[in-house]
Formats: C-alpha cells, sequence, structure tokens
C-alpha cells in the first residue's frame, strides 16, 4: 500500500502517473482541505476535487482544476443576482459543491462524502481528506490576513506574502483512515506540491508527522520546485515566507528529517550533493509532467527511489546491528 | 394600485398582460409559497420563480416554469452523484435557489430576497411571498401525506387526492406588506390559479382573508377553470378532493363571499347564471392566453369588471343610504 500526501494539480498529476504502475486499490491519498472554503455558501474542497477529478479523467486538462467542457450558466446568473463569481464554478463542478454541501449539512463527514464521490465517479484510489475538522489557510499579507482562495484566486498572488497559518488546525484530528495508511503504507509519497500550504498543512494536523516519523516505510518527496521555480502556483512567494529559498534546497530543508529521499530534476542536478547535505538521498530524473508516458515514468522513478531506500535502510540496520 | 393574489404559470401569464395595461410599479403580486420545498438543500419557490421568470421575460415559454434554454450540467452531475433528481433544475435556475439558500440562512427573509431578485432581473412588479414562515401544502393521498411536489412532480398527480392540508400556516405570518398591499389596493384581483393549492394557501395565512373581506376595493377573479378543465395543473383531482365542483361553480364556490366579480371564459357562458346565485357578478370574455394579445385584452377585461363592481358597489351604498 502506498500513501501519498496530496495537495491539488501536481499531485493529481502525479498521482495520475502511479495509477499506471500499481493497482489504483493499492493507493490511498491524504489530501490538504485547508484551501476549503464556502462559496455562495457551498463548500468547495479545491484540493479534494483537483485530484478527484483528474483520477475520474474528467479534468480540465488545460487548468488542472475544474471539470472539462464545463459550462458556467449558474456562475452567470449567480453574478446577475449581486453574488460575487470571482472563483470560477462550473455547472458539474457547482453540483459537486452542493450535494456535498447537503450531505454536510445531513451529518455526513467531509471523508464520507469524499469516498461516497469517489466511487461515484469511478475512482479506485482512495481519497482522505487530511482532516474532517475545518483548517483554513490563511496568508499574512500588508492588506491582513487573507484566506489561501483571497490571496490566490480573488487577488492573484499580487499581496506580498508576509506568513502562513493554519487556522484551527490545533484543534483538528486527522481524518479516519489516515493514521492508520500512514502506519501501513510500505511507501510514503510527498507528491510534488506546495511544501509550505499544500503539504505543510496535512503536516500541521497533530499526528500525522509523528505518524510519518514512526512508519519503517521509507518516505520519498518529490520537489515541486524545478530549476528555482514551481511548475505551477505560488509556492515562490509562500515559501520565501517563511524563509525557505525557492529551491530544491529550500524544498529539501522544508522536509528535512522527515523524508528519506527527494526527487528532483535533472535540471537541478548540480544541487544534488546540497540535498544530500541536508540528509535525504536524491534521485535524480526527469520530473516535468507533460503527458502519461512522463507521469508514468516519474511515478516509476519514485518507486525505485523507495525501494532504493529500503534497502539502505536495512543495509544500515543490519550495518548498525554488526 | 392593484394586488394580485398569484399562483404559478396561470398568474403569471395574466401579470404579463397586466403589465401591458397598467404600469408594473402599480402591481404587487402575493404570491404562494406552500410549494416551497427544498431540493439538494437549496430552498426552491417555484411559484415566486415561475412569476419572477415570466415578467423578467426569461421563463421557458413551453413549460411556463424554468428558465428559457436553461441547461441540465449540474442535474447530470447532481444523478451521477447519488441525488434524486426528480425535480428538474436547470443550470441558471439552480443559481438562483443557490443564491436565495445563501442568503437566507445569511438571516435574510424570503421577502427580501425576493424583492433584490426581481429588482436584479428587473422586474417592475412588486412581488411578495405570502409569508416568510414555512408553509407546506401536503396532500393526503392513500400512500400518506405526500408534499405538494411530491405529489404533482415526483408522482405526476397519479395518487388518488383524499384532501389537503397546509402544514404551519396557523403560526404564518403574511410577509410585510401583504396586508397593507390589500389594505392599499384600489383593485384586488384572484389570478387564474389552482382555487385550492395556490390561492386557498394564501388566503389560509391568518390575516389575508379578513384584510380582502376589509377591503373596499373591488375583488375580482378569474377561473382557471374552462369547460370543466383547468388550462394546466392538477386543479381537477385537488377541486374533487375538497367537494368541488371542477367547473366555474365550483370556482365561484370557493370564493363565496370573497369576490365581487368572476371572470369565466365563453366556454362557461351558460353556467353564467349559476355563479351569479353564488352572489358574485360575471364577466365573460376569452380567457385563455396563448399571446400577448390575449393576455392583455384579459387583463382590460378584468379591470373593465373591477371598475363596474366598484360602480356597483358604489350605486349600492346610495340606494342604501337613500
Amino acid at each position: 500500500m502506498i500513501a501519498v500526501l496530496a495537495g491539488g494539480v501536481g499531485a493529481a498529476r502525479f498521482l495520475e502517473g502511479l495509477v499506471q504502475v500499481v493497482p489504483p486499490e493499492t493507493i490511498v491519498a491524504i489530501v490538504n482541505t485547508g484551501d476549503d472554503m464556502a462559496f455562495h455558501g457551498l463548500h468547495v474542497s479545491p484540493d479534494i476535487d483537483i485530484v478527484m477529478y483528474t483520477l475520474a479523467g474528467i479534468v480540465d486538462p488545460s487548468q488542472g482544476w475544474g471539470i472539462r467542457d464545463d459550462t458556467t450558466y449558474a456562475l452567470s446568473m449567480l453574478a446577475t443576482l449581486g453574488a460575487d463569481t470571482w472563483f470560477k464554478l462550473g455547472d458539474q463542478d457547482l453540483a459537486v459543491h452542493i450535494r456535498r454541501t447537503e450531505l454536510l449539512r445531513a451529518g455526513w463527514t467531509l471523508s464520507q462524502v469524499t469516498d461516497a464521490f469517489r466511487r461515484a465517479l469511478n475512482v479506485g484510489v482512495r481519497l482522505l481528506p487530511m482532516s474532517d475538522d475545518p483548517v483554513a489557510t490563511e496568508i499574512a499579507t500588508p492588506a491582513g490576513w487573507l484566506h489561501f482562495q483571497q490571496y490566490l484566486v480573488q487577488r492573484r498572488a499580487r499581496d506580498e506574502a508576509l506568513g502562513i497559518r493554519f487556522v484551527g488546525v490545533e484543534q483538528a484530528r486527522p481524518a479516519p483512515g489516515v493514521l492508520e495508511a500512514l502506519r501501513a503504507a510500505e511507501v510514503i509519497v510527498i507528491a510534488p506540491s506546495n511544501p509550505v500550504v499544500s503539504i505543510g498543512t496535512i503536516l500541521a494536523v497533530p499526528g500525522v508527522r509523528d505518524a510519518i516519523m514512526a512508519s519503517s516505510a521509507p518516505v520519498v518527496a518529490v520537489s515541486p520546485i524545478i530549476a528555482g521555480a514551481p511548475v505551477k502556483g505560488p509556492a515562490a512567494p509562500l515559501m520565501r515566507a517563511v524563509g525557505l529559498e525557492v529551491s530544491v534546497r529550500g524544498v529539501a530543508a522544508c522536509y528535512c528529517g522527515l523524508i528519506d529521499v527527494l526527487v528532483i530534476d535533472r535540471a537541478d542536478a548540480d544541487l544534488a550533493d546540497d540535498v544530500r547535505a541536508s540528509g535525504a538521498e536524491v534521485t535524480v530524473t526527469e520530473t516535468i509532467m507533460r503527458g502519461p508516458a512522463e507521469k508514468r515514468r516519474l511515478a516509476e522513478a519514485t518507486l525505485a527511489a523507495a525501494r532504493t531506500a529500503v534497502r539502505r535502510r536495512a543495509y544500515q540496520r543490519v550495518s548498525q546491528e554488526g
């Protein structure tokens, strides 16, 4: 069984590769919910939906989020009725949020809703929200604290990011199955997601980091930073906001002590020794995932790195005992 | 000022004629909300929406409800996710329910929401829900009590209708403006709507019937029954369920003591004397509203009947005094 810590687009694409390499039923994705927000009174879980739509084969491939060929008739009417519509929600996408909200109000947990939805959409990978309790990622800016979606989507990451907080995370419990999956995992993968506001949020849920640290499984992270920049999203200013260099060195520093291997792109091969200095092994490969074949190869390289790490650990244990 | 008691499609078409004859701003429609129901956790107000969409010029003309050329992408996804989708809701239509629900949850009243929406859709007629308090029209059937929408839409009015009740109506207060409109009205019109479950529901709200009875304005009803059958909808079995004949005689009996004039179709001219025997005057005209001209003519005939009733009352008052 493979447990994958997942944010949005990068994680979804990585998982598209992984399901080509191992049976989807053997994968558990533990997904960030710090970006969740209510729009029009509806509960939107952006990262869960990105991963779910992607694995269901219905994601909008150009955006990486939302549903392919989705229309926005409802959103236009919402605007006519005076609603703020800066967060783009297609008609089919809205249905997901309508149904999720209805079920949550009826007493379902986010885990239960998510599991029902991924089954309805024929997604074999188990999708677990990091927590069923509300957590809100907020960014400190000169304009004050902004919800992550406001910072990223409404204001297009134009505000200077001064800091990050995860409101509610101290009280948040890992969703049912999260700690169990981390304990049972033969491999733990940290997907190429924003280390600060996607993976960082998951790791901030009490118990998650400890479960990873206590696991005997190899922990492999795939760097979302290539040649000093993220493939997608606001990782650069947010890494800087918490004092991390926007590079594979910064990623390695962020995961220092937690991971066994960092998978980095060939473009960053010259930084491999710096990463090793942080205590992680390094796998250098192609990490840009343009098509299915590249996704599969990255998944294979990641699992190969995990196998090496297993051997290394076993060797170390033997050598220490011997 | 003209106050119009309104159900759904028949009332909406009548109002389309009335706005051709008098300025829309001088019309207040008091609309049935007994058919309101939650679908997918969203507050749907079918009669308010039918009237609003019709007056906004966006109604689906073939159905008489819903929005013209509306798509159903969200509904398809709701079905995929396991929701019951027997109540057809288009994408633009859903937006209205999403926004209504959001505002109601934020503490707005249904009156406030309705007024904001009709203004956003450039509807000059004031639209008042009969009440801001919940009232549910239910039909007794051999299968038990069914919400009106279940009876009509889900089960297609196939169950034998044994009785009718308006759950919550005793506690319902007329919405702000309803009694004021009835008191201030120069003419009160009962639109050609179901007398039992559209108009009957409005009249059951405590204070409404008394306000009409106490008004010095002429009260003119337009029969929704033509030649022994309703133009649209389940009036026949529901009238029978409460012991009313499905005819203009039954309509007159239902409004006995309340109205001054009943406007009936030429097809029912032979029953005019029977209607007069119930105490109402009769205007015979074309009441089927196929196009704009017919709608306008029916509105003109209705207002002419009101003027006659005004003169008659004035004459009676003088003659009684003399």
